[in-house]
């Protein structure tokens, strides 16, 4: 395949069941012939990965929200460089486990750090790129928190309290809205598998409109 | 004392003796009765050594230029709010070890990163912070590396070529002509006792200036 790649992100609070179902939508592209490369945000790389284990860590010390903000985007730009760009330079499709929308939400809406910061770092480390296609696995906060909950150990954003996830939601819907030719909202609170068949839909159309 | 501390950074190449000079300084600043913060930079706090750590050790893989500069300006976001603005506040002098002309001299000059780049993210994390006074221990860069080669391992700095060295030492030397009310500019070439008056001193004007 000569041409770019296609870069999709997933997003959507805890719970929501967006990990699973980016596996569900790689079987599917593999299957219709599209080299895929699946990764996640914070991480993708070993270096991105041990910045991912520093956010997430519980610290004896506040760690300050612009110190938040720098790591996430300091492991954006290693794993821009060394996967995601290289990936879709080599015209494979990339499915990204949350991009720069969940900054928006989790240190934007969440933490109430200003979008004007987020977007002058978004422009200084991505320049024009923007996912070509992100699914919102939209959810009720109580229920995404119940799933996410059966997982063991909380780290450091799962310990925040309700408005917090509530606050990360509705940063992500009005995002949705804002840009509706990007964003793929999918209920995400429907049976397992209507989801599924929701995501199957969105990667048909994708891989009709790019062939 | 109620009034703001002040804030003196400690600025050159590699063995330029700014480390056991900033310790000098220390203790005449202690003499005078002055509270005194030592700190460095990359680091400062817990959170901010790891990110030292992670700077400084060689990696696998290729570290991008701007994961470079934005994991420092993380740990300088986690320092400031954590050590130095706190002092300053309290009344305490900090004598820092580095701080953001380095990023200029070392991620500018030696990495060829673009200057406004750097100042973007000095204004967002740093605001209107500036240090008071920047002490610049300027040496021949060969006799800088000799000095600091003997002391073991290389890291991920060290270990760059001649021309790295010459363009941070020349950056950090029109920095000072630039700004020459902040910079104070030493021979560190010079014997250590006359080093050492030189600290002196400065640091009896700046006692005097601030009391």
């Amino acid at each position: 395949m000569s041409s770019r790649g296609r870069f999709i992100t997933f997003e959507g609070v805890e719970g929501a069941g967006k990990s699973s179902n980016l596996g569900w939508a790689a079987e599917l592209l593999r299957a219709a012939g599209i080299e895929v490369v699946i990764t996640r945000e914070p991480g993708g790389t070993p270096l991105a990965e041990a910045l991912r284990d520093l956010l997430l860590a519980p610290h004896d010390e506040p760690v300050a929200a612009d110190t938040e903000l720098l790591l996430i985007f300091a492991a954006r730009a290693q794993h821009l460089q060394q996967v995601i760009l290289p990936a879709l330079e080599a015209g494979k499709w990339v499915l990204c486990d949350r991009f720069t929308d969940a900054t928006y939400a989790y240190q934007g809406g969440g933490r109430g750090v200003s979008m004007t910061r987020i977007g002058a770092l978004e422009q200084l480390v991505q320049g024009d790129l923007r996912p070509d296609c992100t699914v919102l696995f939209d959810i009720d906060v109580l229920t995404g928190l119940a799933r996410a909950g059966k997982r063991g150990q909380l780290d450091r954003f799962e310990r925040e309290d309700r408005a917090f996830f509530e606050r990360i939601r509705s940063t992500y819907l009005s995002r949705a809205e804002a840009e509706p030719a990007r964003f793929h909202r999918l209920d995400a609170g429907a049976p397992l598998d209507e989801v599924r068949q929701q995501v199957q839909a969105l990667i048909d159309t994708l891989v009709s409109r790019y062939e």
